[in-house]
């Protein structure tokens, strides 16, 4: 294996705690994809926090050391703080000092590449210097790497998203809940989904910094923040999202740009979107993109937006490709047994189709021979209306939900089950594949 | 600007059309987002079609010629027949000489990958030839991009996704139009959407070759077909649909992969999935895949997952990851006019909240003072619950929902709204976003 790719950190807070985490918890497993290892070998924060295990990696207070540090190939900056402006200018410091001393630069940061990108980017590149920021747009939805490599043949049309969890929250919360906007802000705030000054997510500053970046890379055109035109969600009330809902459409606040012949266009405001289209269906902080291209069409990009793990998902994300692109290793397969979990083993909810006839006791029988083999019943229909047999018989199919089972019981069950007078004819089984509610 | 990369292309069908012309029409841009022409230098396909443009390429019936030719850098491998045996032969074969003769391939094979990926890729490793698949699992989207890039960071727990159009778009026409299997399948052959020999989709194969891929890489692992267990839709009738809508879930055809302690296990058949998931939306012939990974939690992606021109997308990308890394070039940025395009030109359906006093006639002035701005009413509401207002008056909102109108003329319409009797204060004014039901 090549040498590993040396990582120092700058910040300590939410994003820069997780990045540590993955760094030291999951490192042999990184080291297999990046074909290196990443090891962290410097961390900086204004304040120390002697709880968190850096590793064995030194740590110091001044974000001078970093650039110093000749054991640093690749800076991660996390910097984060109450006043915005400088962190921002800390940031932008600390990323003249890296492409100065030579060294690659990962960052979540959104502000300091829609407002610099177009000066630090290019000087970056032309000192060789690799910079990432997949974190800076949608948390952990790898929406650059699509529009930057996965959708590079299309001429991008247009993109529109939800790239702000705290105020697609605001919004979902009003609507499922048909409360007031302070009330579901209150809410925001006390899940910690909203910071204490909302005005940076509300007001849709944080919203116009990423769509500055999306159009950018999208149209292949400097990143324009300026141009951005922004409206928040305070003008929203309850009344217009029920109102919205009878005319057949759900308010989300939306980042859309263009791109045509008259220019790019990018604007940040309230929305109406159909109930049927896709995105209307984004609740929560979940963030999601779409984007349209000439060749592909519509596709569409979604998942958590914002946190700690999903960015710091991100940022390593970057730091595994400067590996791989700095000195190819060689991808490791791993040895985990393949189709060695038997389907027999397999534990999922079942939905049983059983041809039975409409006599008393029948049900009663079926459900014993589930109960002998431990499955439970969590919902069960029996239709009134019946289906004449062969015989004349009255044939009611009984519709059966199982819990979840392992496969084997689920398959004794139903062969007992088959064998019952009264039922005639093979079982319908499909299994439920349940989502958690996850997206 | 550096050397282009050349280009030899296998197969003239529907896909390599679709090539053909993306190189040749989008060439300017391409070579743009690569730093390099991509250039067709030669094209080879069983069949001549002399009716497609080759924009110059020297055409040849005999695939020897792609690896004999010395102008060729990379092979695109597009071979489709009637024979899928002999088909896939003849992408083994061209594969196997490419690594001989040191050209990089891109191919949408996913039987290829799937059956030989595990000693193809390998081979082509050791000879340093670069191989690009992404156009073999759900078409256009960069869903391969994502897990072997976007998601590096993560350790996949598992993933489940609608990989196959064909079984997709019947299930979906299952459940709208309540119709059998046969009727829907016969809709889907004559759309196009299935084969007229429909086994390959229906029994579920496809969809097992793309999930054995989408495992091997989320999971570094062998790709492993033979322990995939596939089932397909043959065996779900309309009855249990409509059972399953009772119940609360939608019957969708998923190829479901994890990886636990236990191993990898992949499978493919229908399942119940809970109506609320985002993926018992996914309808007709759209794919999409979530995989939910340790820091990131679960994404999704979604777009087309076949045709022309959303495969030649993803083939195309696919030349221009290559192109990119073969020998680095600079990204040209466009002198596109950057918020160009200025507000009061873009055109979009509003809605519009005026608050209005209860009398007869101020609906009618509402209506005239759009239609002086040339806008149309294509939906109203004004409910019968009356808001007293401080005077006694009663107010009650009239909501409109307009046609497709420019910013600048609805904004003089609200204003003129705005000065009549009989309506009093600002007007709540949010934009129709219209995804078009693209997703």
């Amino acid at each position: 294996m090549t040498a590993p790719l040396r990582v120092g950190l700058a910040g300590l807070g939410t994003v820069g705690r997780a990045v540590v985490h993955e760094l030291l918890d999951n490192a042999d497993a990184l080291a297999a994809r990046a074909g290196r290892r990443l090891e962290l070998t410097r961390v900086v924060s204004r304040t120390p926090r002697p709880e968190v295990n850096l590793g064995g990696a030194p740590f110091d207070t001044d974000l001078g050391t970093l650039t110093a540090d000749d054991t640093v190939d690749v800076i991660v900056e996390t910097i984060a703080g109450e006043d915005a402006d400088a962190a921002l200018a800390a940031a932008r410091g600390l990323f003249e000092a890296a492409i100065a001393a030579g060294r690659h630069v990962v960052t979540a940061n959104k502000a300091l590449i829609a407002l610099h990108g177009n000066t630090l980017l290019p000087a970056a590149e032309q000192a060789g210097v690799r910079v990432g920021f997949e974190a800076s747009v949608a948390g952990g939805i790898p929406i650059l790497n699509a529009l930057t490599q996965g959708l590079a043949a299309n001429r991008i049309e247009w993109l529109a998203g939800i790239v702000n969890g705290t105020s697609n929250y605001i919004l979902t919360a009003m609507t499922e809940r048909r409360g007031d906007f302070d009330t579901a802000l209150a809410e925001a705030q006390r899940l910690g989904y909203a910071e204490a000054d909302p005005a940076f997510d509300i007001e849709g500053v944080d919203a116009a910094y990423k769509l500055a970046i999306l159009a950018g890379l999208a149209f292949d055109v400097p990143f324009d923040f300026g141009s951005v035109h922004t409206e928040g969600i305070a003008g929203v009330d309850v009344e217009d999202i029920e109102y919205a809902r009878e005319l057949g459409y759900r308010i989300k606040h939306l980042g859309i740009a263009s791109c045509s012949d008259a220019g790019v266009r990018a604007r940040v405001h309230p929305c109406l979107v159909p109930e049927h289209a896709l995105i209307a269906k984004v609740d929560g902080v979940m963030n999601a993109v779409q984007v349209s291209g000439h060749a592909v069409g519509s596709t569409l990009y979604l998942g958590p937006g914002a946190g700690g793990a999903p960015t710091a998902s991100a940022i390593v994300a970057d730091l595994v490709d400067i590996a791989r692109r700095e000195r190819p290793g060689r991808r490791e397969l791993r040895a985990v047994q393949s189709g060695g979990a038997a389907m027999d083993a397999l534990r999922s909810a079942h939905y049983l189709k059983i041809p039975a006839v409409d006599e008393p006791g029948v049900f009663a029988h079926v459900a014993e021979a589930l109960s002998r083999e431990g499955i439970s019943i969590e919902g069960a229909i029996q239709r009134a209306r019946a289906i004449r047999a062969g015989e004349g018989a009255q044939w009611v199919p009984i519709v059966i939900l199982t819990n979840v089972v392992a496969e084997a019981d689920v398959r004794r069950a139903t062969e007992a089950i088959e064998a019952l007078d009264g039922v005639s004819g093979a079982i319908r089984r499909i299994r439920v594949a349940d989502f958690g509610g996850a997206a």
